[in-house]
């Protein structure tokens, strides 16, 4: 990217509120450069002069840019090779209501080693309440740990709660994890999370549709939730309250077209209710790793079922455990009083009895039979 | 039922394990008293004869029917008001492996108070591991006495763990309660049962397909467990592990074509494994009693949506919502700042912040507005 490239894309990214339809498409038919020339000369056009009419003379790119390499960052745009595009697709499926912020963005700030394009291939969002609980953050780290273990990314919002848990397991099993914050990559957010974001950049990518400066707002974390949910090949719901964010992240997966997961709790906890609705509304249950790999992972790698505890008489007929079920531990009984007890008649019991005791599981001694573990 | 017609039928209980279709068949085209003799003759056509074979000289009716009048109960066939036929219709809809079972019962020995066609018209059969966590029995507890507040009876199998709970509980709400034994009404199973079994005699219905004396056999469960999901219009897995009864009766309910629900749990406890395998075969989750109700009530009766929690932020414009963001607690800001900060123009910012200086959620001075809470 040229310098004035990115002085253009800078002051595109600040001179609305993303995301802005009407801009993206000047872009796309003039390019950054004279788009951003148009815009700053009133001359874009009627909706997009009225839209970025309240910032248009804000000039700050440079600094932008200067706080941006300072920190080693870079800006994205659908012109690098790293731009996940087919992770931005699926926009046009999603609920009215959520229909005007339904658009990929165009402009990433992003801090961190990691690829984004490489991540979005292979990730999954773990998302959550801030006000979890113990159970809820062992279960975000447990989900987040498993995930890196097979390679795929966690991504969340670099909130307290859930999302730390997430991030900081990801980071301990030296996974890579993403941010996407509602504010400037510059503005940590909460500020107790500072050293956190620091990791992640360090390690994986924080990332923000937003210029530095910027402060998270209501709005921009419900805008921000669309790029978590349209990063991750699936949407992970650890534990949401009746009222979470987390379920918004998920109404975005759902309208991308990606599974939406949860992770059930006890019915007795208020920070898994949000799940449990979820769940009562076609989410996929998820208790480990492995199964949220089903859904991020490529066609046919599947979970392994739950591993049964098996027992001998497992193997058993129906008949050989009618026989089984009416022999004592101790005495014995005849094979007449096996058909008695068994309700079988009698010269169906001697087959079976013969085939249990060539299993060890009884035993005869004088014509009488008894389970050999009497 | 005259005693001639309660010999034969105490007679053709015991000469046959349950359930014989052979010798329903039988019954129902010669009629108990007939059928009864005939067997005992060893004229009861080769199959039946043969089944019958190894019980049909064991004449123990009289002594049951003491055993039943001391017990104070009663037998209960098809010719009986009380006889919930519809609950015993879906039987040819299961899976081949249960199809050996999947037959209606000849007879019922019970004893209690309520009648069976009414229990059977509105129940939910509550099931689970007897080796249950406080978890689990609370939820269990909690689940049943939600139900009988509901006029919904409790349908279980009277043993250790979540079904004890069940059953205690509905006692406890001076509800309605079903136990269904895999052995003689006379044999309380398991022994330290024997006064909530008492109990529940007394209050409810104590139900058994098999004559006095029949001690519980492993088979036994299993084919008692049809009648437990037969008897509700909906199963409730409570809690369950890996390996555990509540999935057969699961499986019956959903052979029967009733409703499957699972109660969900820590992913961290074992004893909720079979509820979230269920729930990933796709049983429906339930949290509530009133959810339960929806799957065995009248059409119509829907649980209430889960109360969430409501801001008067919420019924703001998505315009309100932006500019309310833009304003700081402190201070103030002009319009001018307020456009900049949310990115609207300057003529779209005006009228927000009147409507939301009037429904009180902003203040104005001297041109500068800030959030009232500040």
């Amino acid at each position: 990217m040229t310098d004035d490239v990115a002085l253009a894309w800078a002051y595109l990214s600040r001179v609305v509120e993303p995301p802005c339809p009407a801009l993206a498409g000047l872009v796309s038919r003039v390019g950054a450069v004279e788009a951003a020339e148009r815009v700053r000369r009133g001359e874009a056009g009627e909706q997009v002069n009225s839209i970025a009419e309240a910032r248009r003379e804000i000039d700050s790119t440079a600094a932008d840019l200067e706080i941006l390499q300072r920190l080693g960052g870079r800006l994205l745009t659908a012109d690098d090779d790293e731009w996940p595009l087919l992770a931005f697709t699926g926009f046009g499926g999603v609920p009215d209501r959520m229909r005007s912020q339904a658009h990929a963005p165009m402009v990433l700030w992003a801090i961190g080693p990691a690829l984004l394009d490489e991540v979005a291939y292979r990730a999954a969002a773990l998302v959550g309440t801030r006000a979890s609980t113990a159970y809820g953050e062992f279960a975000a780290a447990d989900l987040a740990s498993g995930l890196v273990e097979r390679e795929v990314a966690v991504v969340s919002g670099g909130a307290y709660g859930i999302d730390g848990a997430a991030h900081r397991a990801a980071l301990a099993a030296e996974g890579t994890t993403v941010a996407v914050l509602a504010g400037g990559i510059d503005v940590p957010y909460p500020a107790g999370h500072t050293a956190l974001l620091r990791r992640i950049a360090e390690h994986g990518l924080v990332l923000s549709e937003y210029p530095p400066g910027t402060r998270p707002a209501r709005h921009r974390f419900l805008t921000r939730n669309r790029l978590v949910a349209a990063l991750a090949g699936a949407t992970v719901v650890v534990e949401a309250g009746a009222r979470s964010g987390a379920a918004n992240t998920a109404a975005w997966a759902r309208g991308l077209g990606r599974p939406v997961c949860a992770v059930p709790g006890p019915v007795t906890s208020a920070a898994s209710v949000g799940c449990h609705v979820l769940l009562r509304e076609g989410a996929r249950i998820v208790t480990r790793a492995d199964e949220v790999v089903e859904y991020v992972g490529r066609i046919g790698e599947l979970a392994l079922d739950e591993q049964r505890p098996t027992s001998p008489l497992d193997e058993l007929s129906d008949t050989e455990k009618r026989v089984y079920d009416a022999l004592p531990r101790r005495g014995g009984r005849t094979a007449d009083e096996v058909a008695v007890a068994s309700g079988l008649p009698a010269r169906q019991v001697l087959g079976p009895l013969a085939n249990l005791e060539l299993q060890g599981l009884v035993v005869s001694r004088d014509g009488r039979w008894k389970l050999s573990c009497g």
